[in-house]
This record gives C-alpha cells, structure tokens and sequence, in this order.
C-alpha cells in the first residue's frame, strides 16, 4: 500500500466521517486543545466535535492531557495527539550508505543506526539490509512488527511517487520499476511512502530551519546533483515525481572546447561538470588522485590551485541552474547542501554571481541563498515527518480508524 | 484594496463564519445543490448549513433555484449561486493593444471591446484608456459602477502580485512600482486584481481545454517569451510573483559566435534569440523587412529558405528553456500560444526536439506539448476566471456579507 498524494482543494468533503481527519490534524499541529478550541477552529457544531473527539479517543489517536486531565471523576478538559500510539520506520539510502530510524508518530527521530552499502547490489539486498537494521532499531526499543504505523524510504534517484517506483535512475543498477512496497509487504502492515532523497531534505530543512518559508529551492550537491522543492510548504513533486531534476539542465560554459559526457548518457549537463564524479574526473586529469567526492572536498579546501578553479566552475555551473530554477520559480529561500557545500566560499560565491546576474530583480529582492543546516541527517528527518504527515492525511482517517 | 493570495492548509480554520466561505465555494462549482447536498459534502450539522444558507440568501450571493422553487409558499429546495448579483470588469493590456470584458460572477465574458494602444504610453493613459471602455461596456449592458464587484487588469510584465505593482518591467516604460489598484479606488468600490498576461493565459487555458490537470506550463512565444504555471489546479507565481520567466533562461548556441544582447541587458536569453523583436532583427539581418511580429510570421510560413531556418532555431530555443522547465516541474501538460505559435510546424518540432533529447523520461512519459486553444483571448478568459475565484475565495467572506 502506497500513500497517495495529498488532496487539494475542497479538503472538507467526505461522507460520514466528514471533518474528523480535519480534528485530527489539528492535534497534530498543537501541543494541547480543548473541546471549545476544535470548535471554535473548525466551525463544527459542539455535538459534532463531541462524536469526532470520542471517535479519536477510542482509536486512541487522541489522549486526555495534562493539566485538566481527569482527577475524581471530572472529565479531561484538554486532549492532545498520542504520538505513541506506534512508531514509524525510516530509511534515508544513499549511494553508498543508509541512515535508518525509529520515530514517534510526529515524525521525531528516537534511535538511530547507519551502515555503508552500495544502492547499485539492488534493491534486495539494500532492503534486506535497510529491514535487518528496523528490526534492530524496533528490538532496542522494545518495539514489534505490528506497532508500526509506516515505512518511508528514500532514495537517491526519481520517484515515481504514486506507485512507489524508481523510474530509469542513472546509478541505481537493478532498481528499475521495482516494487519496494511490494517487498515490505508481509513484512509490517501499514502504508510504505517512497520518495526522492532530496525532496525528503528539502522538507527537513524547510520544517527545521524555515518553517515559515512557503516556497523553498533544496540543492543537493554530492556525487550528483539534483534539487527538491516546497511549494505552499509542501513538496511539489509534478505529474510523475521527477520534478527538481536540475542536474541535467545543459549549460554554458565559456572556454570549454568539448561538452563531457554525463552519467545520464546527454551531453553538457549540469552534474557532468559540477557533480562530484566531475570533479573526481577532472582533477584526476589534472594529475591528483582523490577516491571519494570528500577527497576531492579535502583537496580543494587545502587550496590547491587546479582544485579551487574547479571549484569555483563548479560554483558557477550550480549556480546558473540555481539561476534558471529562481527565475521558474521564484523561491524565498535556496538551501545548498550535500558533500560539496562543504566547499562553501568558492561554491557560494559563484551561486550567487549567476543568481544575481542572471534572474530578475524581483526574483532575487528577498531572496536568500543559504547553507543546509542539518548536515548528513536532512534526509532522514525530512523522511520522518513526511511519512507522519502521510499516515495522517484527512483522507487516510477511514483506514486509522479501522485499525484502531 | 488587492486580492491577497488563496490561503493555503486548514481553510476550515476561521471565526464566527466557520465554514461559511467553503459552503458559497460549493455552491459556485455546482450548478445547484440542496440543504441535504451541503450537509453531505462539507460535514456541517444541520442547524449549521441553515444558518450558513440563511446568511447566503439574505447577501443575495445564492438564490433559489430551478426545480422546487418556491410554489404556493413550499420552502424552495435547491439553491444557487447568484451569478448575476453584480458584474466584473478585465482588462488584458499587451504590448501594443488591450482587450477589456464584462462578465458575470462565474467570471464568464458577456461583452468584449478591444483597441490599440502602446503600453509604454503609460499608466496614467493605458489605464485611463481602459477605463473608458470599462463605462461603455457597463453602460451598454444597463449596469452602473456600484455593481462591479471587481477589476482585473494583466500586463506583460512581472507584476508583485500581493501589492498589485509592476516591477522593473523590461517593456513598460513608466509603469515601474506604480500603484494600479490605487488609481481605480474611487473609481469603483472593489479589489483590483493585477496579474502578469501569461498567468491569465495558463488559468484560461487550463479551466477550459485542460481541467482535470492539475500541473501545466503555458508558454507564450510572442514579441518575447514567458511563461505561467499552473501547479495543483492554481497559478503558481512564487514567493514574490516572479515565477515563470523562461525567457531570460541563458541557453546554449551551436555555431553562435556572440551571445546576442537582450532587452533585459543580460547576453544570450532565449528571447534574444527566439522572441518576436528577435526575429525581427535577424530577419531584417538577413536582407527582408518585417516590420511587425506577424510580418515576421507570414514570412516564415511562405517558407523563405533563412526565415524558417530562424524558425527552427527559434523552436530548438525555446526547447531548451522548456525542457528545463519540464525538468524542474514536470508539468503534465505544456501549452504553447503567442504569436509564434501559428509557425506550428518548426516550432513544435524544435520544441518537441530538445525536451524529448534533454528531459528524464519520467517527466516525458506522460507529457503532452500542444497549441493553445484560446488564441488571442486566452488572457482576457483566465484573467476573468481568476477575479471570479479570487472574489469568492473563503477568506473574504466577511466582506462579501458587508457588502450585500
């Protein structure tokens, strides 16, 4: 069972239940409510709000709470969320490694474990893998299988987000249009949310760092790179989830006599000059040998002439597509992280040359262009509140219920 | 007074008139509904839903309806929305002419005039000149000014839509920053709305050749290029209004020795290459002499060897910016209209070319890429569409029951 996307407008229609997902959501976003408080916020008639909140209490997704909690008799005045109704399960896989997590059901990270593994021995073996570290993480808690309200997993290639598939990833060997709900099923009986690694840190960040900032631009500058995007504070995803897809807009670069050739099989791409496998090459040719994207990292931030040039091409390359994305959409803020954004004062400068240079005026008046916050962990804190917003969409509140 | 944004999450949120704006949204996307229709679809109690109408009927925003109007003193059952309780007035101003319409409240045309005028004449003489022709189509149809509950002007320029302004328009000459809803205050008692043209055209295309898509890009090829976005169903303009400007996307040439100069002040932006005055330009280069945009369009479909040889440049041009923008939004439609529009053949094919070379398959799979439906008229349609819906949104529902 996947999650389906969010509806949009008209969210109060539904029949029998109707408004109860709508109270439910209000807890979630509150610490603490009471019965006057739902009905002043929804509008609903002091007898509907009583038959929504006993529908709540007695699925146990709402709980008497604190002050006002029954003592002699009189009844609770003030109900909040039961984020320990069960737990939730997260996996952040990415091209060489996996962060997994056990989280409460706001989507708060409790217990962690990572392991490095390569995404391209395919999704069996990753699974298998990303599964043997949950049933670790449930164990340590004193969790069991069935406690698990939903399984969200990341990864480092496009989504097709309604079935849950990857869809032709350049590095992902052996994942095309495999079914990874499909594989948990059996495994833990709840919905399996599957999405792109970077919009899962787009939404960490957005909801940690710029929690008012409704429309964000997350760049992700690793061995690849690639863009996630919040709209109206939710992850736009597009038609088919391959939405963000910035590190193949073809770009121009001044004095460069040939176009390489990308992982994508194109020509000219952003990440074939910019990405870290780029820099990898091109300092190689340049005659250093780093192994890794933190090598080439390291190499450049010791100052290394060949590699600071790199790196402000690099900079410069990121930045016109930043340049083309801001002027598409027109974020309040860019967010830049990933190995690279490690680099900072050469990457960050050449950004916001071509963002300045190049978008309009009244594109770039408010604009902020910042470092990513969360490091390493965006992912799979993004990943944890995306799933809880999922599991509690209004139009999932039939099937909470059932399993009440 | 400027219509400020649709709200986004929790729109049941709200005090006293609770639900009041959802139940008249019902009532404008239904053709007529019962007491009984309004319980089912937004979950409000009974007691609620007759409070709700009564403040509806005693506005004048529905009546009664059809079938089970009141006869011989019975209640009437169905109820309507009040189309005709007052009138709307657009305004769709181009580069060199604007087209200005009466409408309904569904924000459907009853009356049309265009004209000539340079938009670079001015505000104070393009509004006034609008405003002229907004009395004659009120009077023509026996309507006063008291009856208009909104203007809407669009303008080919990037616009802050919040405060109604255009800003460094690189055509509009004189209208930098001035304040449009401020001139029509006094003139007519209600909000002025001032969008970009291309978002008016994305709208207008969308509700009425493409309505069950939620994510389209409208691109507009005439004397310059932009385009508008429509993500969920609604425009997207980004955080300032901005979004959409495709045309200063900077995009690589084969065989380009320099980088043409753009109206922006920028070098080679897909509109220095394939817009309109572009060429124009390169046309009259080349030894012909178009004086106008469809001058330059006539002479490319009587197939002259170098005029469609710019044609097809043009196209692949435009890909290339649309083919980012299908990578950053996978739209699952893209309409192309303006002027050049009606070269169809080697500007589809160019188009087609470069998004099908550039863009993950993912995002391609499902996207179709057609012409527009609405030809000229696309803006003065969505531009009335998008009043109508920003009238009636639920959060002004206060001053709609004021004004009655």
């Amino acid at each position: 069972v996947t999650i389906s996307p969010p509806t949009g407008a008209l969210s109060m229609a539904g029949i029998g239940t109707a408004g109860l997902g709508e109270v439910l959501g209000l807890f979630r976003t509150r610490p603490s409510l009471t019965r006057a408080d739902v009905m002043q916020q929804t509008g609903l008639s002091r007898s509907t709000v009583n038959q929504r909140l006993d529908a709540l209490l007695a699925a146990a997704l709402v709980v008497p709470s604190g002050e006002g909690s029954p003592t002699g008799g009189r009844p609770a005045s003030r109900f909040a969320f039961n984020c320990d109704r069960g737990v939730l399960l997260v996996a952040d896989i990415g091209a060489t490694g996996m962060r997994t997590a056990l989280c409460n059901l706001r989507g708060e990270v409790s217990a962690e474990v990572e392991r490095t593994i390569d995404v391209a021995s395919g999704p069996q073996r990753v699974l298998s893998a990303a599964d043997e570290m949950f049933g670790r993480l449930l164990a340590g808690a004193g969790h069991t299988a069935a406690e698990v309200h939903g399984v969200g997993i990341d990864v480092p290639g496009p989504v097709d987000f309604a079935l849950g598939q990857v869809v032709s990833p350049p590095i992902m060997s052996g994942w095309d249009r495999y079914d990874i709900p499909g594989w948990f099923e059996g495994r833990y009986d709840c919905p399996v949310l599957v999405d792109k690694d970077v919009n899962a840190m787009a939404f960490g960040e957005q909801r940690s760092a710029h929690p008012a900032v409704g429309q964000l631009l997350m760049v992700k500058a690793g061995t690849g790179v690639g863009a996630g995007l919040i709209l109206g504070g939710e992850v736009y995803r597009g038609a088919n989830g391959a939405a963000g897809d910035i590190g193949h807009i073809q770009v121009t670069v001044e004095n460069a006599d040939i176009e390489p050739v990308c992982r994508c099989g194109n020509t000219g791409c952003v990440e074939a000059y910019a990405g870290g496998w780029a820099l990898i090459r091109d300092l190689r040719a340049a005659g250093h040998d780093p192994a890794t994207v933190d090598d080439a990292v390291n190499l450049i931030r010791t100052g290394d002439v060949t590699a600071v040039r790199l790196a402000r091409r690099a900079g410069r390359i990121i930045g016109h597509a930043v340049a083309d994305a801001v002027s598409l959409f027109n974020p309040r803020v860019v967010v830049v992280g990933g190995q690279l954004a490690r680099i900072e004062e050469q990457l960050f400068a050449g950004i916001r040359e071509m963002v300045y240079r190049r978008s309009l005026p009244l594109a770039t008046r408010n604009l902020q262009i910042v470092a990513a916050t969360l490091d390493t962990r965006a992912g799979l804190v993004g990943l944890a509140l995306l799933l809880a917003d999922g599991i509690f969409a209004p139009e999932r509140i039939g099937s909470l219920l059932q399993r009440a």
